[in-house]
């Protein structure tokens, strides 16, 4: 059983995927779902008691800069249900809005789990024979070395309970496999990660990545940011490419009707609706953020996303997992 | 026609793969073309008088660092195939072997373009109707402001000579199209790239460089050479589980026969063999650079590419754009 807070107006389409979703995962799960948003616009919709609603009347703005005055006043659906994790009431909350407002609001009122230098959002990316953690993908898009040394401990963690991995090989994304191959950056970090007492399997470039040979990769979230939406813009350049060929004659064109449920296969793997949301790791609670595109399907594998995670007491590991970590080690480096 | 000077030890399979290429396009374009390498092992392959034979009796080793020292001294087909084009016997360079060697050997004989502050290595990226030049891909892991700067001029200049495109649209590659996104680097950039002149669309990300929105995108040689590797490597592993996925029933296997010539075009606008090799621009004579594992076609189009640079001017071309750069802009910035 986990207890999540669903915000219901994060969709670009919302309230209607959130609605969907948290009464089909009620039903899957046998959980207690609440989703919170405007009373007006959600109670009617509601017919399962599992379903519950919190009322916020407000709905996140994007904003180039959110002050802490703004995060102190806020009553929008993302400040309503993060304040549920914070008193207790909810063990994650899952949104399809802004990253950088959850991110905001995560810190305001959840702060870091103890040692965390910078919280890191986490992807799980399809790749040969099965999924790898990256991280960071976006939170800080510079980084310093005993950062990225957190980002190695709380992946690990994320990998052991979501990939089910024992021990999990870490490797530091570069720009080539040698040791002294990098940005300063990189270089800081690989005597760190060697010492770490991590499974540091050493520098990683694209080919290891995708190839599966590590469970996590750690990177900056400047590049980590760059890697992802190339990486999604490769794959949709190479899939559209290939519609329009196999249109391109009646032979192939029945190629690709008969090769339909592979092709579906392969779009499955690449399609973010499966993996739903990923976390913000560092903060002190559960938070997990979705494409503002989701439709019922993306926001109900989120759900299971969180939900996992709270069935594997990730939070409570991460906290361990860092607590390992030498003070001293971290302080003196940078 | 161009004066074309082929390192014979560059590819694994040297000097095969160099051999017949030399044969093929010195009969395809009429040119002349040297071939540089052990004398005793190019003499007798030779069958083409417009094919020439410069001695050189070593292949350039890898090494971690290369000194003054060993540039000097050196014997290799890599340092006698640059100065032909130092004492103006040959118009361009072109190798399969080490990208490093070739940076250093070059910069050592060749010295830069006045004003250069940085040479960069110089991508060709399939992407959606047609090429995107991508710099740098890895000669410089940290930049600095006006180096991305000169790497725009020097693509935009090559963007118009090799994707015939006049007034060429300038991306910088960033986390977030907003004018405000992005490490320290993107945003010191952008400012000066709006003031330039040149034709700059402001921020990229992998949606609007795959979607084919710009013509140049510049980034630092770290992100550029992960986004590189990450693509090629993404790209295979669909291509890899797609292959997979169709042997996987009769029936599928039936729809991937049929669909096959869809998937070989595919293959042919992924193939890196198709470009053949990547120049460094910035040095003070055109370098060309291709795939350790380069088969003839490899070859012969890193000929090609090299002389529809020689034949496009880019070396004066480069110098004039870098010339009109005001100096004092380029000094005080950073």
């Amino acid at each position: 059983m986990a207890r999540i807070v669903l915000d219901a107006m994060g969709s670009d389409r919302h309230p209607e995927p959130e609605i969907a979703a948290a009464h089909k995962a009620a039903a899957h799960f046998g959980d207690e779902i609440t989703l919170v948003g405007p009373e007006e616009r959600l109670a009617s919709r509601i017919t399962n008691p599992s379903v519950h609603l919190m009322h916020a009347g407000d709905v996140f703005e994007m904003a180039e800069h959110i002050s802490a005055d703004e995060l102190r006043r806020s009553q929008n659906s993302m400040a309503a249900g993060i304040q549920m994790v914070k008193d207790g009431k909810a063990d994650a909350f899952v949104t399809m809005g802004n990253t950088a407002g959850a991110l905001a609001t995560g810190l305001y009122k959840l702060g870091r789990i103890g040692g965390v230098k910078r919280p890191a959002l986490t992807a799980l990316f399809p790749v040969k024979g099965g999924r790898c953690v990256l991280l960071d993908i976006g939170a800080n898009a510079e980084c310093r070395p005993e950062y990225l040394v957190q980002f190695a401990r709380m992946g690990a963690v994320y990998a052991e309970i979501i990939l089910g991995v024992a021990n999990p090989r870490i490797g530091l994304l570069s720009n080539g496999e040698e040791a002294g191959k990098g940005t300063t950056l990189v270089k800081e970090t690989y005597p760190l990660l060697k010492a770490s007492g991590l499974n540091f399997i050493g520098n990683v470039e694209g080919k290891e990545l995708f190839g599966g040979l590590a469970d996590v990769v750690v990177t900056d979230g400047f590049t980590g940011n760059v890697l992802l939406k190339s990486s999604e813009a490769v794959a949709k350049l190479l899939i559209d490419t290939l519609r329009e060929e196999l249109y391109a004659s009646a032979r192939t064109k029945i190629g690709g009707l008969l090769a339909r449920p592979a092709f579906n296969r392969i779009r499955k793997l690449l399609d973010p609706a499966d993996i739903g949301a990923v976390p913000l790791l560092g903060l002190g609670g559960l938070v997990f953020v979705g494409h503002g595109r989701s439709d019922e399907r993306a926001v109900f594998n989120a759900v299971r996303m969180a939900r996992q995670a709270v069935e594997g007491n990730l939070l409570v590991r991460l906290q361990s997992a860092l607590a390992m970590e030498p003070e001293s080690q971290v302080e003196v480096v940078g």
